[in-house]
């Protein structure tokens, strides 16, 4: 039996309220030997207060040494295995540019490229042509129709573009078109199970016309299709935990994420401080908020620890407000670590709080961070084992067996 | 998907270094209540250098309870999970003396007995028959022959030998045939699976041949078969992690185990330094060193508390050395735990240390040892994760995911 199927077994309702902050690439690491983390170098009162009442702990997104995308790192804080539930490139894609992708649609990364003559790949990238100039051909290519099925492009940045067909029938197994080096010629769409050969016809049909199109372009004179993805089988939130649940995030990405899991995307407004006033419009409509902060993983991805010390302050800042909203249950974690010393995410472990007033079991740790979350209550735990231990303290599972 | 389907899809080219330093039984326990073990009471200030700069934790080789030969125990620190790796016992043995044993192999224990006129086994081990007979009788059955197979005899030790037979076909479901009792025949061996029916009838007729030879000796005048065991189906080391790595041990089984997961077996030398210098030796040729000592485990076997504690320091005064090759990734492990107050193997987790100067997150612990590991930021672990933690430190693991 899966752990969602125990938990589905043991849901009772209540009219708790539970929020997830996700403070992005949250965990870190020091730059100079014995020195502290960005988390421990940052003044934060009001986190420090939360980890002495609550619990803490730290959290491997994935499994450990894997470091996670920012798909796989937060279906683990939703309670899923990533492991187990592939979110495809194209639909990432789509997400991130905030393209809705639907149980009917198949999404998949394009590059506009260049080829010879003789139709042989010169420039996979097509001299990385500027965004403007990528919006221009993508509005071109808006003109494309294929029989039986919608068709979507939308531009992502410089050479890179977002396609998306919608209709019946449409498997994702289709190979990428991409030959991997110059001087190949591109490959044909080519269907690797028989459920995809329509979206196979569909997408060579769709590059027949583009090439056609952008035929008397330079330097981007076609385009290569990878990722083909379909919106992956997932259960909602509502499904696997009996929530309504809320997303506020401010990038597409994220709600984009959140829509996989059937979370009701509510509009953010801009700062930290928007979107728990958002929470707080919205606290009678549900009884889950996934509130996303996203500026603790692009200044780690900067490599730039003195900025991301102080998002993490703003971050502390503004936390009275949401505390003010009395949750049961506020867990304060990332879905990855993006030490500011790595320019990038990495596999470590993610500092942790579950604060929960009527249940918390308090464990030694008075301020949170990383060295200190190793002597915490939650201990190192998968980021999926959160869920259950949220809607526990929530007082929504009963009691497993009698 | 398993873990190493994900890590195979992860791999990417690196040119950093990885040393698995294993100290045989390394783990161990006070001999007084309230008392030190040997690791915590020897003086070790190479190591708890590492311990300072690096991460600390408790690795446990198998699960919890569960007390590894070396075999279960080297599988996991290789990152093959023990329990569902199986190597059997002939092959074990047959490592254990240096024998090789091939795909197209199939090893067997043997062991002298002594029958009675009625064929009827009076002893199972022959009087334990002194290791000088043993070899001058297994020097008889080397005359045996027999059709399509090559049939290779090395003694052990007392009653016990190794039988390999090598060629084509040779399945190993084959009964032991020790009737377990005195008073009873051997029995015929018995294919349990038709792929092992060729193997059944080889070692009958080894078993014929043998008679032949052995009916005039006393007390060991006939022998059983236990444990027939193929190579394991395993990955290699450059199949899983795509790393060329190198084996620097000095005692055959070592060696070995090294060979299965497809290590290139280097000459040792004899002591720890002569190691590490041939580590420097062929410091450009691999990827990945396993360096295994053998003095930890074998002292703790003998209940020599002080003389582990001097091996122990021994090790650590060699670690400069090792040091000065500039590792990328150098953990200090061992394959299980061999208190010298239990005189054998033990299920306790095992005290381990991660040192990645690039990349530790360091922890509060400034010793290293079985309290202050606990105290780590590794955390008490799998075994089998510290592949791929060592990976990603080595910077040879892709993220996961976009």
């Amino acid at each position: 039996m899966s752990m969602h199927d125990v938990i589905r077994g043991l849901l009772e309702p209540a009219k708790t309220k539970i929020v997830l902050l996700v403070a992005d690439g949250l965990g870190g690491l020091p730059i100079e030997p014995g020195g502290k983390t960005e988390l421990e170098t940052a003044r934060t009162p009001n986190l420090d207060a939360l980890a002495t009442e609550g619990t803490v702990g730290l959290s491997t997104p994935v499994a450990p040494g894997i470091t996670p995308g920012s798909g796989p790192g937060h279906l683990g804080l939703f309670g899923f295995d990533p492991l187990q539930h592939d979110i495809g490139r194209g639909v990432l894609e789509a997400l991130g540019i905030g393209v809705e992708v639907g149980p009917n649609d198949v999404a998949i990364r394009g590059n506009f490229c260049t080829i010879d003559a003789e139709g042989r790949v010169t420039d996979r990238r097509a001299g990385r042509i500027p965004t403007e100039v990528c919006e221009k051909l993508v509005e071109k290519l808006r003109v494309i129709k294929i029989d039986g099925v919608e068709v979507l492009v939308e531009p992502v940045r410089e050479y890179r573009l977002v396609v998306r067909f919608r209709g019946e029938g449409l498997g994702d197994a289709v190979a990428d078109t991409d030959p991997l080096s110059t001087g190949l010629h591109t490959l044909a769409p080519k269907a690797t199970d028989p459920g995809s050969e329509k979206t196979a016809k569909v997408a060579a049909e769709f590059l027949r016309q583009a090439k056609e199109i952008l035929k008397n372009e330079s330097p981007a004179n076609f385009l290569m299709m990878r990722g083909f993805a379909k919106f992956p089988q997932i259960a909602t939130m509502e499904e696997a935990y009996g929530l309504k649940a809320a997303a506020i995030a401010v990038y597409p990405m994220y709600r984009g994420l959140a829509k996989l899991v059937g979370m009701t995307v509510v509009d953010p407004g801009k700062t930290i401080q928007d979107q728990f006033e958002v929470a707080k419009q919205n606290w009678d409509k549900y009884d889950f908020f996934f509130i996303h902060y996203k500026y603790t993983d692009s200044t780690g991805e900067d490599g730039n620890f003195a900025k991301k010390v102080e998002v993490i302050e703003a971050l502390d800042a503004a936390l009275p407000a949401l505390r003010a909203l009395n949750p049961d249950v506020l867990i304060v974690t990332g879905d990855h670590s993006t030490p500011s010393r790595m320019k990038s995410h990495s596999f470590h472990p993610v500092p942790t709080l579950l604060w929960a007033p009527a249940t918390s079991r308090p464990d030694l740790v008075t301020t949170f961070g990383e060295r200190p979350a190793l002597q915490g209550g939650l201990g190192q735990f998968l980021a999926k084992d959160l869920m259950p231990l949220a809607l526990a303290h929530a007082g929504r599972l009963q009691k497993f067996g009698a």
